[in-house]
């Protein structure tokens, strides 16, 4: 049984054959694949194709170790030079702010890391000499870490791991299940002596809800802590946020920003922001080795990716309304078209939260009715999972209408047409399922 | 003044306008350019066409989330299952065994990390719960970690660090001067109860002497240890290895080695062979996050550098006979051709070692003669350093000589009309020098 139309190919070979759909067998029925619509722009983007270019001219010509002082190297420095001054400006930072990292996984981890480190080192300055879990006043001592209980991955997982192997405390805020956000409120109350960082992501993955992280770090800052008590970092995941809304450091007030390309139409490469590094904001490398990246992150450069996430970075910082305003017209049509399809009480919105901003791709739904509930995200492979998003159900959203939840996330190329091959296809699929009730 | 001639450019683009020289100002005198001629492959190397080809396919074609369970998440997760076949193959190891990493950094990172914990987790295995740095018959108890004097700094800055911290015992064993390896017996007479790791790299990339890894590994494995010593895990570093010699994991006998792409015509990324990661061999992640790699290194996969690391290893498996036979013939004919022009008393090889095999591709030579002393390197700018390298001197190079060092490595695509071109600047450069005297 096919369930889904084909749209036609645009922009280039790079996505002209995605899906949404794939082959899959449901109670015996083969579902064949459906090709062409791509709407999973959350997880992954294409590369734009001027990134591409980037990438594929220096893969030819700028493959010199950059810490040679001869052409080929000095010319694949030069490409990371202006690399690093585009991400710059796409952030509102410094070039010597900008710390390039295999991912946002490893940008996550070396905050964390940092922190840690941080928080042992304000102790040994401001308390002389004192070992790692020693004793203060008779109770254990551990650094402090402030995160949600909606982050992602490579910032809950470390902070996680340190928690269960006795190397820091961690408080996971539950976000308000009113608004889907970390509040500014409970981030101050949640704060001790110890605590060295609040980690809170800019827009979360699923939902799409915008963190209140400039109001965070105000509250944070202006909190009067004890004279022993180290400096709390502070730190926003902006995986989601580049290229969708504007991200800027000195805005945000923030000292960390984590930077992912392939979220902003980069190649799989990333960048930490940080306020100074080494000067106005501690950082401690995770790796140890050559002294590139001024020894913050030391290994021999991936110029062509570098050249890709810069050129990426130049196209937001360029584009960014144009962007904006199109993703958000496609998803309110989105929106729109599912509303009129389904009728309002068979349509929930788990993206919409009184008060709170959202990223305006991002339309997180659930079609509710008899016999769809789990079954319709087999259908739907964009967002398979096993059980129903801890992020949702920690957002308020009930365990039955989580159980539904797909969500759908549009690109810069996602077109009305688009939209509406997937709300056929959603209708066909909804109404095959209560068929089969 | 030019000191250099220029040569024709072949193969294609990408290494067409590589040079041997640069302009620079010596004693106010411009030198101008010379292009064409690139002798610094262990340095890094340019990328195979069919590896460009194979990453910008992926760049384009593959850019779907490996972690996804629709067509194009499918089709990357395909790529990089057969470019982690190609890998294992070219190191004579399983697909399971192999851990797509950053590069070779952190690949010596994630080792010289695994060692400690592994140390403190067969401590706590086997004495019971201790924390670290706990002291144990009064004296306090660190990891012990054995490696040589001429080691990459991804590994040396790691365990150097280790010592300067307080979190490990680390013996820098120094190289023979006569065969400039690090001797097996060396090795096994450094070895003491607490010692969990021994690294030794398999090529050296200055001098290309190769290390007895697989007679080291035997050695250590023989020796009796006491019941609560933790097993000695056995690491090589083999970045210089890859496309110039035979490497097998089980011929070596080692647990870890170190991969790194862009030694050997792939991109800037790299690899750990673990055997058995886990299972038979431990290894513990210094990134925390998405499970990826199977949480050994999380992080959405870099597919088209994965791509470009496979199909560079393919090539490696399918020719390195051939790659062997032409880089000894180019460097042979290149030492014939220094001997010929500056007769022997001038010529000083440093990467000659009485009964040590080296890479085929290595020549490091010093000019010997009046006024040339610690004046070449500035001529011949690709081996600038600030001193005479370490590494030679650690090998017995005296500082006179090794203050002229150049590291000459030559590779796939040159010529002996490259190596005339050298030799013919190279006579230039001395000459001049020598009339400046």
């Amino acid at each position: 049984m096919a369930i889904s139309r084909v749209s036609l190919g645009r922009y280039h070979n790079a996505i002209s054959w995605v899906n949404l759909f794939c082959q899959i067998t449901f109670r015996g029925i083969n579902i064949l694949i459906s090709e062409k619509v791509y709407m999973d722009y959350n997880a992954t983007t294409p590369l734009e194709p001027e990134v591409i270019s980037a990438v594929t001219d220096a893969l030819r010509f700028a493959w010199g170790n950059p810490s040679s002082t001869y052409l080929p190297g000095l010319k694949a420095k030069d490409i990371i030079n202006q690399s690093r001054d585009s991400i710059a400006r796409m952030v509102g930072g410094k070039a010597e702010d900008i710390i390039i990292t295999s991912g946002g996984t490893e940008a996550n981890n070396m905050v964390v890391h940092s922190a840690v480190e941080h928080f042992w080192k304000s102790c040994v300055a401001e308390k002389g000499a004192r070992e790692r879990g020693h004793l203060l006043n008779g109770s254990r001592v551990l650094p402090h870490i402030i995160t949600s209980n909606v982050e992602h991955d490579s910032v809950k997982i470390p902070v996680e791991n340190l928690l269960k192997t006795g190397r820091a405390d961690v408080t996971f805020l539950p976000v308000s299940m009113v608004t889907g956000r970390v509040e500014a409120e409970d981030v101050v109350s949640a704060m001790r002596p110890t605590t060295c960082l609040v980690s809170v992501m800019l827009a979360n993955n699923e939902t799409g809800v915008i963190m209140p992280v400039r109001e965070i770090c105000e509250r944070v800052r202006a909190v009067k802590r004890p004279a022993f008590s180290p400096r709390v970092l502070l730190h926003t995941d902006a995986a989601q946020a580049f290229g969708k809304i504007h991200v800027d450091a000195q805005d945000l007030g923030v000292d960390y920003i984590t930077i992912v390309g392939h979220k902003f139409y980069a190649p799989r490469i990333g960048a930490l922001f940080v306020n100074g590094p080494g000067t106005s904001t501690p950082i401690h490398p995770l790796l140890y080795g050559g002294g590139q990246e001024r020894s913050f992150r030391p290994g021999t450069e991936n110029t062509p990716m570098i050249a890709g996430l810069g050129k990426a970075a130049e196209l937001v910082t360029t584009n960014l309304a144009a962007y904006e305003s199109h993703l958000l017209d496609i998803r309110l049509y989105l929106e729109q078209r599912l509303l009129a399809v389904f009728g309002e009480e068979k349509v929930r919105f788990n993206s919409h939260f009184p008060g709170s901003d959202t990223l305006p791709n991002t339309c997180n739904v659930s079609i509710l009715g008899q016999g769809l509930q789990g079954k319709l995200l087999r259908f739907f492979l964009i967002c398979v999972l096993a059980r129903p998003s801890h992020v949702l159900l920690n957002c308020g959203v009930p365990y039955h209408v989580a159980a539904n939840a797909l969500r759908i996330s549009v690109g810069r190329q996602t077109s009305r047409q688009d939209v509406d091959v997937v709300v056929a296809d959603l209708r066909d699929a909804v109404e095959h399922l209560e068929q089969m009730n």
